[in-house]
């Protein structure tokens, strides 16, 4: 049997997994990331990790398949990163440097195209080869599966769905510095930010008035127990929802869109709410889309990572 | 040496190529397209003409790598068309029926994704192995090609990308029974459209006022020529395409965007307006984005056809 490892890069912790070859995911663990000097540490520290898991357990180098990586930015097919997001890191080969740390063979991918990697290999859209898994979370990320193979595009900017434009006619701007990006509505952030804006343009009683710290959960919760003011929030959601979604299908026309992230919580609610949108604006070639909540939920990641390695 | 066909199926003529392996186009013709009795004809029609081909060339059939073939509908994998546009045709496997027909190899996709695998493989995307092209014609028709590899989808529904959302508010139905899709826009009916509606609007006299049957190629010649009413009209124009290319590269990221189609034929003129268009919305990954003009023109649907069997 063969053996190999998964990492997923945050910005504050990284998981390594254990898998054999058919993806059983034998053991898995976590080290913090070390953010300071530039992040330089942070791949030293990962093969230091994954050395000594392979020294401890015995396990003979010629077993191991390799090491399949996913970090946070844009990652092209040659295993460069252009600028690492939350580490400090410029752009350099990932693959180069941990392949020379640890002797193995080593794939590199963006963390939100892996885990949507993951997801389809292993996780909510297993039986499917076409798919498109959406991370509704502080942001909007995401990642494109086309034939069973994760589509990377020039320079690592495919998948990059939480900024295709919604409405044109938005005057704040996202974090990217466009402005009417998706993830300025269907992120947790962008729901709580509609529901503020609501609340300030309307005068009627609601429940998200009471909240101390409004978030998409109260809104949805209010949503569920019938405030007018929190349906006319989810309901704007839902109608981006619809019409991003069905924008991604004219691209791609996956057989399925598994949704993830902390937003994906409210699942029937939210996938119910997702569907009825998406019906109401989706080409008529699109109408069979399916839709569906991720599963692999924070091992998303290792699952991916492995499997870019495993092939 | 071995040999192809490449078929390209339009509603009034079918364009058949003979090629050789490297892809070189050594002949080509037309035959019309009988579309009586529900398009019944029409396969027998192409195997007929092939087989005389073959015999009249005298070419051994174990030279023949067998046929491909672009046909005006969604198709997919398995060369299934569901419907096809003009033909009267249902859905069902042309791929079985041209291979009962011929006795060869045949391959089948959707005519506009065909035409982009030809102009990836032979024409304006040639170096390339991520690209996009999209057709301004009558309607916006397109193809997504990933890893040089055609993107089909789900049902065959991929690239289907005139059919993508830009304007929610829009009052008027598109062809396909939606509201507000890129092609009621970026269309050369599109742009007419829109002058149509900013001539009714604005009451300034303009060079459009005087056409007899206003064209998207004269409000490209009102714009060039600084008639404020046809700038304002190709300014919308140009918005509209950069916000659209741009939310494409969101989910695929091609390294290339062709143009092609009879609003193409403004040449260097749209390539610029789309490029400072695209310039001012897109992601910041995605400034990198390469535009140009497709270059086999009506060849493109032959040489895409005939890359679909070769492999």
């Amino acid at each position: 049997m063969q053996y190999g490892f998964g990492v997923d890069l945050g910005g504050t912790t990284v998981k390594i997994a254990y898998f054999d070859k058919e993806g059983t995911l034998l053991t898995k663990w976590e080290i913090p990331t070390d953010t300071s000097s530039g992040g330089r540490n942070i791949l030293p520290d990962i093969a230091a990790a994954i050395e000594a898991f392979i020294a401890g357990q015995g396990v003979p180098r010629e077993e191991i398949l390799g090491v399949g990586i996913g970090v946070p930015g844009a990652v092209d097919k040659a295993g460069v990163i252009y600028g690492g997001d939350n580490l400090g890191w410029g752009t350099f080969s990932v693959k180069d440097v941990l392949t020379e740390l640890t002797g193995l063979p080593v794939a590199v991918g963006n963390d939100a195209n892996v885990a949507a990697l993951g997801e389809s290999w292993m996780g909510g859209a297993k039986e499917f080869q076409n798919m498109v898994m959406v991370t509704l979370g502080t942001g909007v990320g995401g990642g494109i599966v086309v034939d069973g193979q994760l589509v990377v595009g020039a320079g690592g900017g495919a998948g990059e769905i939480g900024h295709m434009t919604l409405n044109r006619e938005e005057t704040e701007s996202c974090g990217c510095g466009k402005r009417g990006c998706v993830e300025q509505y269907c992120s947790a952030t962008g729901i709580v930010r509609m529901a503020r804006r609501m609340l300030e343009k309307r005068e009627e009683p609601s429940c998200l008035r009471e909240q101390e710290q409004l978030t998409a959960k109260a809104v949805f919760d209010g949503a569920k127990a019938g405030d007018a003011l929190a349906m006319a929030v989810t309901a704007q959601f839902f109608a981006y929802m619809g019409e991003f979604l069905s924008n991604i299908c004219c691209v791609t026309a996956p057989e399925v869109i598994l949704l993830g992230g902390g937003v994906s919580k409210a699942g029937a609610f939210l996938l119910e709410g997702v569907r009825q949108a998406f019906g109401r604006v989706a080409y008529h070639a699109h109408l069979d889309t399916r839709f569906a909540l991720a599963t692999l939920g924070n091992d998303a990641g290792v699952y991916g990572a492995f499997k870019l390695i495993r092939g």
